[in-house]
Parts: C-alpha cells; sequence; structure tokens
C-alpha cells in the first residue's frame, strides 16, 4: 500500500494555499495517497469566482460577500497591500514559470489527490456545494481523521 | 496499545482553537490518546475570565492585560472586524447547535484529552497556574516531544 | 537508526520561528535527526543583517526590500505593536535567561539540525545564496518530503 499524506487546509491566503498544493503534488509525485481537507477559510480556495444564485440567511449572504470567491481572488499572509502584494507574487511566478494557484489546483485533480471541503465549515459559513468548483468530495472531521492515521505526513495549514 | 495524537496550539485566535478542539475531540471519540500543548498565545484559551490578584512585574502585567481572558475572549484570525466577526461565528454556531468553544474544552475533558501548558511560555508571558482553568497539566516541550513520537497525527495550529 | 522530525518553517514571524527552534533543539536532545524547511516568508529567519550587493531585478529588489533581515528584525504574530512587542518578548527573554533566536538558531547547528532553505522560493522572491547565512543547505520539496516520510513529527509552522 503507498503511503498516505493529508494536509488541512484551514488559512484562506494564497501564500499558505500554494504551499498546500505544492507539498500535495509534491508528495503526489512520489506516489503517496494525498488528501487536503479544506476547511474554514480555506474554503475560499475551492470557491466559483461567479456568484450562484442560492438560498442564504442574510448571515450567511454576509459571509458569502465578504469571502474572497476562488483561487484567483485570495489575498496574502504577508505584506498583503491592499492586494498589491498578490499581484507582486503572482507576477514573480508567472515570471519564473511556476504554475499558478488555479493550475496546481488542476495538477493536483490529475493526480489524483483528494479535494475535500469540510461539511461542518460550510454549514456554518453558509457556503452551498454548487458554490464550490466540482470534482471534489465532501466529508467530516472523521474521514480526515480517518486518512490521518494512516499517513506520517500530517500537515495543518 | 491506542493511536496517540498531539496537537500544538500556537495561535491564540477563536476560529484556530475551535478547529484544534473539534480534530481532537473527533480523534479523542476514535480512541485516540490525545494531548494539546498549549503553548505562547494560545494559552489565552486556558484563562480564566476573571481578574486573579497575582505578583507580577510591570511587564508581566503588561502581558496580562493585553492578552484576552479565556475562550470567551479570543479574537477571529480573518474578518475579525474589533470583535464583530467573532460575535457572527458564535451566532452562527449557536443556530447550527454546534458547540461553542467553552462546551468544546468541557468535552474533551470528559473524554480524556490531556491539556497541557508550556510552563516556559508561562514564565515568559508571566502568566501564574491560578490565572488558567482548572484539570489541566504543566510541562515543557521534553513532556510534547514524548507524546509526539508515539503517535502520527502531529498538528501545529 | 535514529527517529526524523521535520518542521517546514512557512512564517516569517519572531514567535513563530522560535516554537520551532525549541521544538527542534528538543528534539535534537533526544537524538532525534531534525530538518527544519525554510520556505516563503519563514527563509528571512536565515537573512544575513548587512546589505548584500547582489544583481536583482526591480521586483526582487523590492521583496529584499520590504522582508525583514534575519532573525534580528523578525516581527511577532500578535501585539506586535510597530515593533514593540518583539522588544518586550526579547526584554522577557533576556530576564528568564532564555536563548534569542539567534542563539537557538547556533544551537541548533551545533547540534547538528539541518537547516534547509528552499530554492524554489528563492527563485521567486530573488533571494541570492549569499544573502543568507553560512552553515545551512539548499534544496526543494523533494529533499522534504524525503525527510518528512521518515519521520512521525511534521510540523508546519
Amino acid at each position: 500500500m503507498s503511503e498516505q499524506s493529508t494536509i488541512v487546509l484551514f488559512s484562506g491566503e494564497l501564500d499558505k494555499a500554494i504551499a498546500a498544493f505544492i507539498i500535495a503534488n509534491g508528495a503526489a509525485a512520489y506516489d503517496h495517497e494525498v488528501t487536503i481537507f479544506f476547511t474554514f477559510w480555506g474554503l475560499n480556495a475551492l470557491r466559483k469566482d461567479e456568484v450562484i444564485q442560492t438560498n442564504k440567511s442574510f448571515l450567511e449572504k454576509a459571509f458569502g460577500w465578504m469571502m474572497p470567491r476562488g483561487a484567483n481572488k485570495l489575498g496574502l499572509s504577508k505584506m498583503n497591500f491592499g492586494g498589491l502584494g498578490p499581484q507582486m507574487i503572482k507576477h514573480v511566478m508567472k515570471k519564473h514559470n511556476a504554475l499558478s494557484l488555479p493550475q496546481l489546483i488542476e495538477l493536483a485533480k490529475e493526480q489524483g489527490v483528494k479535494l475535500v471541503a469540510c461539511t461542518m465549515t460550510m454549514d456554518l459559513l453558509g457556503l452551498k456545494q454548487e458554490e464550490l468548483m466540482d470534482g471534489i468530495e465532501y466529508a467530516g472531521v472523521a474521514a480526515y481523521l480517518g486518512d490521518a492515521s494512516n499517513g506520517k505526513v500530517n500537515l495543518f495549514i
């Protein structure tokens, strides 16, 4: 059986999401079974960038409106400078032919990395399945622990 | 022997503390031995909410005054909005019948999760045992490493 | 064979770097093989504090100018107060005879902790080897995963 690696992506920042996917894609390239479990602000990396019509309470709408819509809209954990920082990072990544976050996510899917959205947080923040990208799974903390218990590389990002 | 899981709770934010306790309670429900090691700002989740009279230096008093007193006073890592964010999260958690952080802490104790306050950071920040909640243990990094070496799910939050 | 422990130091804050080195030095004292893999803002802890003449693009110069030069210049993740917080922490650490971050780094080197700078992030941020301290290694995510797969204590800080 191949080795299992799991990452909890809790943070909603571009730099942390990039780090998570670089590690995940690297581990998948070495034939690890890899799971990324998206919880809290990490779920924002999975959001579609268009507005999806859904039936929400006022507070759910407020969360949906305040949180970034998808991998292209995330800020940086440091030196965000009101959105200039992410543009700088994207610029240098392009210049160095590094994969962008949306490309890293696509690669992860192609390599069979399991992308799991935390259903409990989705409930709390009022995120609906139709607002998140296709090709992902939905589960709770029990499923995460099941995967994590089989692996040695378990990170919380 | 049952499996060991350890979490270092370094961060002092409500959302990260909730994530730590949800994972810890989940692992305990699956019969893992679970240790949460509270260090740096994570210690604030263990503080009693009343002011405790202690003998402190000026700087220790300053730290004590600036840091939040307990699980009900923590802010969010994102969208804190001067304290409005935590109220929004608490509101939706209550609406969804999710356990609050104080309830998650109580559940962890009932399930035998070992809550350990890092004595080195307590010294640095001037936190005294009488300022922290009852039913916790006190130890240093060596004790943490002893537990962590026995487990596979080791997270730093 | 002795046990392997790895830490990814992604964050560039003083308090998180101190936590990483205290855990690393503790594990090394218990005869673990320890690797700290410095990526993104974590690389700043390895920078020399003087200005090094290098051949850089404008954006690389901008990153170099904005990011802190070395272990003595890092801020705090909480209560930074425009640089006052780090001085408070350094003051109480000195008062308690705790090792400073530069001393913790020296101790780690003496104990054989492997300090590895992430070459991919160095490329992106335009950091050159001559800007980083001596006695460290240079590698990518594959080398990190090789070490991490051999250990159980794998943290992302």
